[in-house]
């Protein structure tokens, strides 16, 4: 009952049509191979992977559950032969340079890739969730000697890794981190610590696993620039295990595949990635592509949870719809309010694919792309839409699935029926890698204020381009291009706004951060409907087009413009309205 | 860590000066003998009991929760223990007639005792859950013989209730119930059928079960008024087992401590209540009063994360708030993000409980009023307000769970904070007794285009008398005027477009029933905190009223008005924008 379909044609319209990514491709070096049948081969694959051997093991696993005892972590059943189907397939690599052993994939097919593997099962993929972020970090920062002697393991998935950042009284603020790392005259660091919330921190799916640690060394200041960064095996080069243990692993909301573990590090032997006291700088580098990555876990339950709920209220009988005489009843496909739900979510996962999908696409621009100046500018792109697609996304996520769980009545509120795990599953992307109240503050404060606005109002130019349509242009485009000029300019206004109020006010722009992240996420969805509208309406025109799909897809980005666009009503008006907060106090 | 404060002060200040409920009282022969301050004793007793006995046991229940095993089901540990403590303390009676061996008490001060418990333990709260509306269906529609043999035992809380109404085919849409009734020359029933999603229908609480079952008697016409309701005891007067069984119980998203029975009837004996056809005229009784019951379980909830929220914000010390240079940081509670949440969700909590309370009350007068008028006014009012209720409080609770949930971070999608439990446990009100959509067509359809406005127009104007504030009030009375004036106006004309729509789409008007419900809701809540607000200023005068106390009510208020009330802004522009629906198709 509970099934995933990979949505491989609207990836493809997305990736071909909608950014016309394999054009890209062509000009960057590092994928210049890269065709579009290609990718779209991969990603079939992967979506095959998901749905054939990711998706039936998910519901199990959530009652299953992982297992603690004396310091090992045994995963649910099915898990590891997962992990080696995955592995024997190459899937590690795919993004990693040729040269490393990868396969040079830009991470906009991986982006893809991954969307799928965690609508399939969203506790598995977190064991493979940070591998690519590891290897980023240790080829760009790790010694010599690091890289030769881990990278290859990490690139094949001989070896899995993890982030140590998180002790109980550093959670946002890493500035707090205690973990001490005393240098060794071999050149070696003794690790001393303990960690909490490690996903992947101890399990059977490998042998070994590599730890990144954040921690301080003797005499380091106080706070983030006092951090370092340690890679600390799980075994020694002589097979003997290393100083460090799994003390336990949480009893949780969701994502129960996932082994969350308590790590304490005992005098562990690790090596420093990077300088000294630059270990978060050694981190951001992975930052970007982790929370895009957590952004597309949103995206994977909403997707899996529109497309369940679309099947279920077509099998569903239950009551008239209006104008019907049926005896039994209709389809609660067919009732207003339902209907309201499949199409509100189905805008909502085609609109924030797009924008996902861009920020790996501009991701994989600003490291590859010759001209520093289309560089520059796609880093200033993927920067400013990061925070927007991880919050956004993964709130949609979650609300989605509630929203979702509505359709099937008292059988959402049933482990069988599957999306009240999505529910929960979900819900911890709101809060990892960066909660969404600081991924809005970081938009607002570093984002658009930091620069006075200078990235916000070129990329707003730039979505102004889908904000004009010919005369001459079908009165459909027209209406696109006329919501979503609105939309800008009233956006912009606001923001301008804003930033009057910061110069006299710190407090406010914090207080509304969350209401410039929903705002701005809307004017990116009013762009990617128009956009997407206005590519369908012109790929009808080819011989052999699937019009009925075409024209679907041009239905729901109209719905997007005309039910969703206008929510942008109550953000502009707060952020405008300067309210005051009441006084902290601890008692009500 | 996680603990329950029963909120008496406020629950007082709503009962006592926010609707004067006491002078109320003192018309009604029903309870003219109570005074404000025995109720303020009765609500003080059964807070106790709720952070007592209940509070310790709602984490460790989520737990281990129920186990079936070959028809019978056992509860959570502490469970038994807690009701007999309830039954030996007289609150299953609270609210039943003095005459049948109850305290008469009036409903809104059993709302009050519900809302604890439920913020306390929603799972145990809903084995007494359904006794009230069996008591009042029985009293109202019951034979002489059956209220005699069963009436006090529901009273007493010897025995407990169940309503049997969902069967798989009959879930929103119970015109398709299925199961049967055959009469006996004896005068009673054969019952035959299968009736799912059954809160209670088996346990070790009491002995006996009384359940409400619909049914079908022979010949009865298709659809609901075929419908017929029997009382079926589980136990017979003979001492044997009556021919049911619980043959499973579900595996559940939270309430886990509650048994969900599938349950069976082969042949089982039973007696018709009230006439034969008219079941769901029976089960409207108890309607009104069990939606109230589960919005009050959506402000217990919501009550309880928000002030467990707050004492974590007050504790816990993360980076700096604005304008601090702590080098530990400080208290969450400062952080403007923080801020909103916990100032957000206070706002709801208060102008929430009145509005819950407010049409308990109503339920009382137009239930015990001596003037004719003043009940017909006074059930106008609970109707129209019954589905606001129990659609917004619910989703608040859940969605304020939510809210709240972001304030631990990471520790909050860990079981031993509680909040995930809380998350759980509130989702199911969404959809039980008339899922919140079913609602928001109830009030559309029903209650506001249903009588062309009239009674929606009444209770308008009603509220308008808090939109008035004499030029010589305080400003921060005229700002309340203001803003609640300008929320009724804007919401009228809405509606006048709503009407006008519906008079040649027939669509439109379902599509947007949940828009119409958020935005009634948030009128409503704009008079709660204009009249609280008004109200505690005016307190404020009186020798030895707490300032301080009042003063953070009507700042709460404020809050309530210059961030809450703008999110009109939104619904209102989708009532009138008439937007299309897509037509349903079964692929995306």
């Amino acid at each position: 009952m509970w099934r995933y379909e990979p949505p491989l044609r609207d990836i493809r319209f997305v990736i071909d049509e909608v950014l016309a990514a394999p054009a890209d491709w062509a000009r960057l070096p590092a994928c210049a191979e890269l065709d579009a049948d290609t990718a779209a081969q991969v990603i079939g694959e992967a979506g095959r992977f998901a749905a054939e051997v990711l998706a039936p093991i998910n519901g199990p696993a959530d009652l299953e559950g992982c297992r603690w005892r004396d310091g090992a972590v045994t995963t649910p059943a099915g898990y590891a032969e997962a992990w080696r189907g995955f592995v024997d397939a190459g899937w590690p690599a795919l993004a990693c340079d040729a040269e490393l052993g990868g396969q040079g994939l830009p991470q906009l097919v991986n982006a893809a890739v991954y969307e799928m593997l965690t609508a399939a099962n969203h506790a598995w993929t977190m064991y493979p969730g940070l591998l690519h972020g590891a290897y980023e970090c240790l080829k760009a920062h790790g010694s010599a000697a690091l890289r030769e002697r881990w990278l290859p393991g990490i690139v094949s998935g001989e070896t899995l890794a993890t982030m140590c950042l998180t002790e109980p009284q550093a959670g946002s603020d890493l500035g707090q981190v205690r973990t001490r790392a005393v240098p060794q005259p071999d050149g070696s660091l003794r690790i001393t610590g303990g960690k909490i919330f490690i996903s992947g921190g101890e399990h059977d799916l490998t042998d070994n696993i590599v730890h990144l640690v954040l921690c301080r060394l003797p005499d380091a200041p106080a706070g983030s620039r006092g951090l370092s960064l340690a890679l600390v095996p799980k075994l020694l080069d002589d097979g003997s295990r290393n100083a460090l243990r799994c003390d336990g692993i949480e009893k949780k909301m969701g994502i129960k595949g996932s082994a969350t573990c308590v790590m304490s590090f005992e005098g562990a032997t690790g090596w420093l990635i990077g300088e000294p006291g630059r270990g978060l700088n050694a981190m951001f580098l992975m930052m970007n592509a982790a929370r895009l990555l957590v952004g597309l876990q949103g995206l994977g339950h909403l997707e899996m949870a529109a497309q369940n709920a679309r099947c279920y209220a077509h099998e569903r009988l239950q009551s008239r719809a209006p104008g019907s005489d049926s005896p039994a009843g209709d389809p609660i496909a067919l009732h207003p309010s339902m209907r309201r739900v499949l199409n509100r979510l189905q805008a909502l996962v085609e609109g924030q694919r797009v924008l996902a999908y861009a920020t790996a696409h501009w991701l994989d621009l600003a490291g590859h792309d010759a001209d520093p100046a289309a560089r520059r500018r796609a880093q200033d792109r993927a920067d400013l839409l990061t925070p927007v697609v991880k919050a956004m996304l993964t709130r949609n996520g979650f609300a989605g699935a509630s929203e979702a769980l509505q359709v099937w009545g008292g059988y959402g509120y049933i482990h069988e029926y599957g999306i009240e795990q999505t529910l929960r599953d979900s819900r911890i992307a709101l809060i990892y890698e960066g909660t969404n109240e600081i991924q809005a503050l970081d938009l607002v404060q570093r984002k658009i204020l930091g620069d006075e606005g200078r990235r916000l109002g070129e990329l707003l130019d730039e979505l102004a381009g889908e904000a004009v349509a010919p005369a001459s242009a079908p009165e459909e485009l027209q209406a696109f291009a006329g919501a979503l000029a609105a939309a800008i300019g009233d956006f912009r206004s606001a923001i301008g706004a804003l930033a009057d109020a910061a110069r006299t006010d710190p407090t406010h722009a914090q207080a509304v951060a969350g209401e410039v992240l929903d705002a701005f996420g809307l004017v990116l969805l009013g762009w990617a409907w128009a956009r997407s509208a206005r590519i369908a309406l012109a790929a009808a025109e080819r011989p052999g087009a699937d019009r009925a799909w075409l024209a679907r897809k041009r239905a729901t980005a109209a719905y997007g413009r005309d039910w969703l666009l206008p929510e942008l009503a109550t953000p502009l008006r707060l952020i405008r309205a300067r309210g005051l907060l009441l006084p902290s106090a601890a008692q009500a």
